[in-house]
């Protein structure tokens, strides 16, 4: 991001005005495009206000821009030198807009963090770079050739990753499948892309979890799908849960193609569905004929039990399709994840990859593919586990030290989040802005689709010595917001 | 790729059918679905098609798999032991099939490149490894430290690279833009692909030339998008070209909402549009308030002239989006690229892009930040464009000796490939196969949307020895199949 230079002659204001001029002259601002509003270029420039005021007079004065009560500033469009009156409406190429990128509250933490780096982050769904295997991952940048595959790749992904993650699978998730019928993709999140734009169609109705991380995506929208919010459980009278028994009538009555599960260390809530209603969904599903997408990639981080077996350990007809990632047990950064489905849906899959991005870069999946087959990966795991459940339990401490009256929750037993249901009715708004005055950040459950009254912790985020001192700053805005009427 | 073992005391037949029972059993071939065909099958895993017949024949007494005559081999979906009846109709969500991948004689070229790795490949548009900064890439990946960037990345991909293009930009391509400007995309077919989902709707009209490499690329009609082939240029009586004065009434008659562009060195012609051309072309789509999407990723090749100038250095209202990218000057393996538009276009892609994978892999992104910023990046284009300028000429003096009389073509001052006129009408699939089975494959003209007599050879991808047998195998499928009727 470039910045006035305080250190050179000419004042900060003539600087800024000189850099506007430029990007409008190589047409980064076309003619009549908008231009960043007095505050927020402030903002971004770190500079007062009265500096973008002058900056931007400056302009006006050259003709290049011009300002209007209530439309803001803009570039010229009349008087432009030698370029021809007419000039390109982009904004008919910029609907519609709202689509592609997440809103709201959500986009309001996004907006906080990028602004200032020093808040407490309990919000960002990914590990904390100290858990991340960096000097491994250097390790084997060092040692790799990278001599093959500088072509384009198989469609399918490496052979040496697919390989590698084919016994990644069975050992750890007992899950039996080969290469032919793994994708490699660009982390979970590709994955999910493919299936809704390539397997479903505008209209098709899915059904996933509620609360569920898919609320927080526009995934959903963008692909035109239909949503129906599923009750997984009931509870009957000895308190067990079971599967809800109008699932059936209900998942058949609203025509549902797919559903959309996330059944270990569920994101938000940190749930683990048991292996009775594992089996119990599958044997309804298949008799409904609707496949099942399984988004796992928590289940390796279960903090002191055996990892939870996911559903497609127990699926036999091919019913199941599978995503993992590396995302959450590795780092977000490599983009490293996995779709494994009948052949046919593969080979499909595959191909929509192709038209996207002819496929993943072949250096991330080359230090994966030696990553995790090798001893390292195992020993990695075992301190990530263990670093989680330590940092699970500072947030834990904290929550009851300074929050017990407050808020409930379950005890999450793996994943990175902690999910918080609040005692009492607060404006998720106020609370949120209080909490980034006081330099906190926190996801809001209304991003997940709950109405208010929940919020997601994530304790693998933040700094392990930034937890405590930031459910104090959250505890405080709780307080502050519950205080004003 | 899974080969029975002909040193395993097993018999073949039974190797691959316990394979593929195993392969039914975790679902990768669902109830009801259909298995390869019995001489695919034998092709692929390389024995005999007794050995698949036998193999077969044996699930089939198992209960497995039943065969009808005219239906193929399939999954049996009724005796299935514990499983229910029902099972999921896969079929429904593979359709529509074909709307992804490329067709016709562009798939029989890469299904032969599949099935035979000993054919001189004068189709794929890539470079030779030999040709790829292999050392220097490794060298990076020894002294980088892979420290920072292990989450989700920022959206426009990383500052380091984003800057290290904007100053390769200026000084190579004298473009002026700053990294709010600049997407990083996995490859201009990421571009491509963003702008077609994310800027234009189905039944938007765009503008193509006409032949293209466009042709080659479901991209257009999987969006939707209709195509409207653009004849750019006439000659007067002097000889001279300029553009097609009807352009500007054919681009308003169609409502042409975007003109697709691959200005310098052209995939297939090799053509360079000349600075006029590019500067009329200019003033006549900003006089229509229509933008051009620049593809540029062959001008740093340019042999022996000076690079040609993109159209995007001469665009002072940011009417051009100007895509790029290292697959062609580096390794398409690595997929990185670039987009700059107005920067309100590239904050919306950023939001898509998003939505689509969260970003490219920060691994690549680093060592081609590193690449690109040093001595070295200038050192290898220096080496590349010696070598690719050598491999045309070994190209040209092959057509020249075996193919004279047959062949027409101009010739290329840059890029991979090489444009081919036949004089003699002859069947494109005919000369394909026999082309095939004299051991080569090239890219027929039809694949660029050029009706039959036209053919595209790359001279950057076989090894440089391969080059005149290539030819003189080519020379040897004409004659056969000019010489049967
Ligand atoms: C359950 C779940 N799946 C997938 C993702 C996306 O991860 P990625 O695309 O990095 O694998 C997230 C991100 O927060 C998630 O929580
Ligand atoms: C003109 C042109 N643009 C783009 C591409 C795709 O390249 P990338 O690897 O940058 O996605 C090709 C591939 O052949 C091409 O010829």
């Amino acid at each position: 991001m470039w910045k006035p230079d305080r250190k050179n002659d000419s004042p900060l204001y003539m600087q800024i005005a000189d850099y506007i001029e430029q990007q409008i002259i190589s047409g980064e601002f076309p003619p009549g495009s908008l231009l960043p509003s007095e505050r927020k270029l402030a903002e971004k420039l770190d500079v007062n206000r009265s500096t973008i005021v002058l900056a931007y007079s400056e302009l006006r004065a050259l003709g290049l821009i011009e300002s209007r009560p209530g439309s803001g500033t803009r570039v010229n469009s009349t008087k432009w030198g030698t370029i021809p009156k007419q000039s390109i409406q982009w904004d008919q190429y910029l609907q519609p807009a709202n689509a592609v990128s997440p809103k709201g509250l959500q986009k309001r933490v996004r907006d906080a963090l990028q602004q200032d780096a020093s808040l407490i982050n309990l919000a960002s769904g990914e590990l904390n770079s100290d858990l991340s295997p960096i000097d491994e991952i250097n390790q084997f940048m060092k040692i790799q050739k990278y001599q093959e595959m500088l072509g384009y790749n198989d469609p399918l992904g490496s052979i040496k990753l697919r390989s590698a993650v084919a016994n990644h699978l069975q050992s750890e998730n007992q899950i039996q499948t080969s290469n032919a019928s793994i994708l490699i993709t660009s982390g979970t999140q590709q994955a999910l892309y493919l299936i809704c734009h390539y397997l479903l169609s505008p209209g098709d109705t899915i059904a996933i979890e509620d609360p569920s991380f898919y609320y927080s995506m526009p995934m959903f929208e963008d692909a035109g799908l239909r949503v129906f919010r599923m009750k997984l459980e009931q509870t009957d009278q000895q308190g067990e849960t079971s599967l809800s028994s109008d699932l059936h009538q209900a998942l058949k009555k609203n025509r549902v193609k797919m559903i959309f599960l996330n059944p270990n260390f569920q994101n938000p809530t940190g749930a683990v569905m048991s292996e009775d209603q594992k089996l119990d969904l599958l044997l309804l599903t298949n008799d409904l004929g609707i496949p099942i997408v399984e988004v796992d990639p928590f289940s390796l981080t279960a903090f002191q039990s055996k990892c939870p077996q996911p559903l497609k350990s127990s699926d036999s007809i091919g019913s199941v399709i599978y995503i993992g990632s590396l995302s959450k047990t590795v780092a977000a950064g490599l983009r490293i994840g996995w779709l494994v489905a009948p052949r046919l849906i593969v080979e499909k899959l595959a191909e929509a990859r192709q038209l996207i991005d002819y496929g993943q870069s072949s250096l991330p999946q080359q230090v994966a593919a030696e990553f995790i087959s090798s001893e390292h990966f195992q020993a990695h795991l075992g301190r990530l586990r263990l670093h989680l459940l330590y940092k699970r339990d500072l947030l834990i401490e904290a929550l009851q030290l300074h929050l017990s009256e407050l808020v409930t929750f379950e005890i999450p037993e793996g994943g990175l989040h902690l999910w918080c249901e609040l005692h009492f009715k607060v404006s998720e708004t106020k609370l949120l802005d209080e909490a980034i005055k006081q330099g906190v950040v926190f996801m809001p459950g209304s991003v997940f689709g709950k109405e208010t009254g929940h919020l997601r912790f994530t304790f693998a985020r933040p700094d392990t010595d930034k937890i405590a001192i930031g459910v104090q700053r959250f505890a405080k805005a709780l307080h502050t917001v519950l205080q004003t009427p």
